[in-house]
């Protein structure tokens, strides 16, 4: 078996390492390689586009994430060639540490009491009744499931949007573009996760983000693109909103020019909500690999007319 | 039936109106009072000594908190008055919100994060092994348990140390001073949960603080007193801890003198972790009247030998 792997990252090493380990048998090779147009299987994170056009009968592309926004000119690879997505792979409980901390840091305003204690400040602030601070997770995938599972046991109202139809125990669910305002208003605190789509590009915009109520927070850990930049702020600086929390930006390393960095009610963070680790990855491709090899379905397969 | 009220707190009105609403038999009298010796039972809070010694034949005193250090000389009062403190009460869900935020701020290191934004810094920080990120919590009674149950589903390896031997599943436990340093060894994050008795006044004082690893935290959420406030600095000082969340003090509110104010490596709060709801609180103690009047057993009753 013949895999071709490219990271745009900088941890190629420990991949080959952990994908030699795991797949003994499999020849590994980089990119560039004349010999890419053999490969049985491709495993890459942020691939140039020369590496998916040289790729042969591919038995499967692997992306080393979980949002397939990273592969370029999606529509563009042959129809029957299997694009697969990372699924937890260790990012949904490190996505439900992030947003339960998030969650819980604005509920229990501890930002207004790290100012108080700059100031020298003993006052115990009136407790928000929990039952009105209403969290909107905008996508019920893996990882918005992982955080509605974490936020649950704290007694948070739990609201969720999806493209498809879903369930959950303890969470109002609703579903498709019809219902995404009536979702958005009463949200105190909304969590999104949706993947990067070209029906998801820019659905954070002014207009969206009014819906939620006054002194409503923003988090923001799955995409950048999914939010108008400016919009955002224009609603945090007339008072609108509250605050944003955001792990990921139109442009990472977000500039230092971006008034983000600075503004007092952005809390940023360098795209670290969930990281893709390399055991858990490789393990989870391996065992898709050999599902494939023996002729069994896997799950994680990009529904090319979604983009996700 | 005759009730005897007193808070040292400013909000009386509410906790009279909720009494009266849930035991509208009850003949409610104030302090200072005629009458407190023919009160069957007295709900309390910071009361004075003259209050306790005015009482007769009270069948019961209820301590409108949790910590029954407010009571002043417990061990005067006759043995055979039943003191019973507030158990859960809404107490412990607040408690497990205040806690999980502190450990995943610690543990995913917002803090620094809040720093490299300030300097418009954008670099992801290696992730700690949560496996040996260990929490240790000091006291499992309804508060330590409802902690420990919070921090579970998050993954971290989890110890609790407390007086009287108990089991909770997911949980290393310990028990008495024998086993304390040991307990201590190897604790990344220790929350203290125990209630301040005449044993555990400075329990956390130079050498136990010092058994725990180098860069270790500390979350006191019970009582100030448990804690030797220049020994934590001393350890904070000197990189021996790398820092300390405090909800509670030796005076409160906190002087404003005190070096825990501006410390960089101190983050304080009010003592708001978990605050007495008045509707929860009465309906319990309510509900014990009741149990009493039946001639019934009730829970929270203060073990006089222990002091909580």
């Amino acid at each position: 078996m013949r895999l071709l792997f490219y990271t745009a990252g900088s941890n190629a090493e420990s991949w080959l390492e952990a994908l030699r380990r795991v797949l003994p048998e499999a020849h590994i090779d980089g990119w560039p390689s004349a010999l890419a147009g053999e490969a049985d299987y491709a495993l890459v994170w942020k691939p140039p586009v020369e590496l998916l056009r040289a790729l042969g009968q591919v038995k499967a592309i692997f992306n080393l994430g979980a949002g397939v926004d990273s592969v370029p000119d999606v529509f563009a690879l042959p129809p029957d060639v299997r694009l697969v997505r990372l699924e937890d792979a260790g990012m949904a409980e490190q996505m439900a540490e992030y947003v339960s901390h998030a969650v819980l840091r604005r509920y229990r305003e501890f930002d207004a009491y790290a100012e108080q204690q700059r100031l020298s400040e003993w006052r115990q602030r009136p407790r928000r009744p929990k039952s009105e601070f209403i969290v909107g997770i905008l996508g019920l995938g893996v990882l918005g499931t992982a955080v509605a599972t974490a936020l649950a046991p704290f007694g948070f109202p739990l609201r969720a949007w999806s493209r498809t139809h879903k369930l959950l125990s303890g969470v109002a669910t609703s579903t498709g573009m019809s219902e995404l305002d009536g979702f958005l208003a009463g949200v105190r605190l909304l969590v999104c996760l949706l993947p990067l789509t070209s029906q998801t590009q820019g659905l954070l915009d002014r207009a969206r983000l009014s819906r939620l109520p006054q002194g409503a927070y923003v988090v923001n850990v799955s995409r950048g693109g999914l939010l108008i930049d400016d919009d955002l702020l224009v609603l945090l600086d007339n008072d609108r909103l509250a605050g944003a929390t955001l792990d990921v930006f139109r442009d990472e390393p977000l500039p230092p020019e971006h008034r983000f960095w600075h503004h007092p009610r952005v809390t940023l963070t360098p795209h670290v909500s969930a990281v893709t680790l390399v055991e858990e990855s490789v393990a989870q491709i391996a065992a898709k690999i050999r599902c494939l090899e023996a002729g069994r379905p896997i799950t994680g397969v990009v529904g090319r007319e979604y983009g996700y």
